[in-house]
């Protein structure tokens, strides 16, 4: 019987300990109170997924990443397997877009229209494990299906940031652009639409390499120059330029989609007369966002800090009706839920309004007309909001106390059998 | 690319609605505050462990239907493989128990001691599939390691009973026993040791075929008349004894271990005595409870109204020291978190201090002056603490306000281009 078992958590997962769960708790408290405020509907999906549905091609890079799940009894015989599929059924899903899509489909007789979704929940993927990033981890979607107008957009912005407040985070910088604007500037310089994907990959990286990085990347690709120089031409320009996107309205006009230049410019400007949280909006002509899902708007939360992204999202017009057979619009903005806890647990952020704690010591053996008077003050303090802890006095009073002080237990109450009553 | 997708869920696991989400949260936050008044610290571990500790024979029949996780990469070879071991390395957690010792073992160096932990989250059984039981359900747990005393029992029970006297639970039993009783009653019959497992699980027919089958079923199994006899004999006088544990604490002196009257007495009083729900605590010496390794005292919520129980636990004093090498006392309190729900929905249950749900409908193509004014507005709704709905007027907007109405929407506003600010 004495098996020797394994202490650590599975490869790239981790024991999540209480102080961090305490953070943990109340940031899922206020992204759910905030959003609920916002009228998002909290729902959920199965942690697992047929595993058709997985690798449909929608998760990009994600489904090389599948954890995948055995089938089960008869259905199975490893002897005689050959392949994956005479052994795999389910598997873990790798975002909440998917099984999202799959959920709209399945229920939307009994969804309100648009359907405005909150989902917060672990998604698994087998990547390489390393320093801060975990093989389960949670994430933080909201999504309105049905919403083919930019309404859409600017409730999604604006809850999202709100959001952000909130917890504390304030001069952060939402990026927003539009797949449309990446479309018509690659289409006004020349370039082949099949080569789109490529271009936009490249200028993707102009955060690192800058904009001549980005030039001659394009040429050591094989562009003609001049379409490059058009291109990068506009860049260039807007670095100087104030009104960017009246910039491109202007230069794009004819190959932009009519209104498009208009409906951004009412996005930010909603979003910015209603900001609860101190940051800023901009459109950000250089924004890509690599999912191949995307349709329209895009848009990006970065925190100068880090350098790096807490959150993003865009537009989804085509994925639901794969599922559904009829076209759904849906935008969705997603918070990088791991990040914002590492950022809350590296500043060491105390959370509001916890309990006062107490602990109640009773000395051993107490007598049960003793002990009821001890668990009866506990209600008591419990009811007025504290924190009770009821524990058996240890012989070394002093070394209990300093370890119950470390865990935040700063009064204390000491119960005896001679004078429990006194 | 049109590739058919599956719109349905996993065999067994279900999708849940936002009418139910709302329910869960409400439920997931009465239990989470009411656990912390009590000192109980949440934590959470990885959803898959490893297929070795899943295995190692504490999980009894649950061990049978765990969904295995394929290795990966390199490590998997499926055309080669022969048996399970050859292509599976995780396990999805079938309980939480299992994976609180693992926890426990891993951390216990930064957690405090004794150590009050409350866990909830999904686990996965491939069980029949079946109405009302899913393959993936919440469970929801406290626990506390390191305190051999009888506090923990006190303040399990305790807890967990406020928490459903919050939920609006009342009239519910908890009925109380001890391992030790039971054996203490069938060694005073007479029975060998080894023989007791096998009538525990006759005795735990009580409810079903009551004493007169648990007899007959005893005799049966080949087990001496005489022992049967002095067995149900003691059943047969408790059914007409007021105090039941004085009964056996007399009849059973000499063969009961020393002070456990008296500890379960303590107990009991301490527990009413400070009760919060209204719920009736009962001494049930024919409660057996399945789990091996149970080794003191256990426990079981019944609900007359359903005939079933809706949580349990009880002292395992062994497992932890498996992983730790060293004897952890441990007893622990499990709520069945699904079936509350499952109640609660069919009780129609409305979620208490819910927001007013207004919504605002705004014409097509309002002007961005007039978007802004009326984002301005949601927000001022907003801080007003209402759930405040955006959205496009439909042509038929009687028919949206149906629908909205529907979904709890009672309140709108309307905002036309020609009128938002007058």
């Amino acid at each position: 019987m004495a098996q020797k078992l394994n202490k650590k958590p599975v490869t790239g997962m981790k024991d999540i300990l209480p102080a961090e769960m305490q953070v943990r708790d109340y940031v899922i408290g206020v992204i759910t109170d905030t959003y609920r405020e916002f009228g998002f509907s909290h729902m959920e999906t199965p942690c697992m997924e047929s595993i058709g549905n997985l690798c449909s091609k929608q998760g990009g890079e994600n489904e090389k990443l599948i954890f995948k799940v055995m089938k089960r009894g008869e259905k199975l015989n490893v002897a005689e397997a050959q392949t994956e599929a005479d052994v795999v059924d389910f598997g873990m899903r790798y975002d909440l877009t998917l099984p999202l899509a799959r959920y709209y489909s399945n229920n939307s007789a009994n969804l309100p229209m648009p359907f405005k979704a909150l989902q917060m929940g672990n998604v698994w993927r087998a990547d390489r494990p390393q320093r801060g990033r975990f093989r389960q981890f949670m994430q933080c979607d909201i999504d309105i299906l049905g919403d083919p107008t930019n309404l859409a957009e600017i409730e999604l912005i604006s809850a999202t940031t709100t959001v952000l407040g909130r917890l504390g985070f304030k001069d952060f910088t939402v990026c927003f652009n539009d797949r449309q604007i990446l479309k018509a500037m690659a289409a006004y310089s020349g370039f082949a639409e099949a080569d789109y994907d490529e271009i936009f990959i490249i200028l993707d990286k102009m955060d690192k390499i800058g904009l001549d990085g980005v030039e001659s990347e394009l040429k050591e690709n094989g562009y003609a120059a001049e379409s490059v120089e058009k291109y990068l031409g506009m860049f260039r320009d807007m670095e100087t330029v104030e009104d960017t996107l009246g910039y491109l309205a202007e230069k794009l006009a004819g190959v932009l989609p009519a209104g498009l230049a208009e409906s951004i410019d009412k996005i930010l400007s909603s979003v910015r007369a209603c900001a609860e949280a101190q940051y800023n909006l901009v459109f950000d002509p250089t924004l890509v966002r690599g999912m191949s899902y995307y349709t329209g708007s895009i848009f990006e939360i970065k925190m100068a800090e880090l350098g790096c992204s807490v959150g993003g999202g865009g537009r989804y017009d085509e994925m639901i009706g794969r599922f559904t057979g009829q076209k759904t619009p849906a935008c969705g903005f997603s918070i990088g839920f791991e990040r914002i806890i590492t950022i809350l647990m590296e500043k060491n952020f105390t959370v509001p309004g916890e309990r006062e704690k107490v602990a109640f010591l009773m000395e051993k053996d107490m007598c049960t007309e003793g002990t009821v008077f001890v668990f009866g003050e506990a209600r008591k303090a419990r009811a007025e909001g504290k924190q009770v802890l009821v524990a058996q006095m240890n012989k070394n009073k002093k070394f209990q106390k300093e370890q119950l002080m470390k865990d935040g237990y700063n009064v204390f109450r000491e119960f005896y059998n001679d004078s429990w009553n006194k």
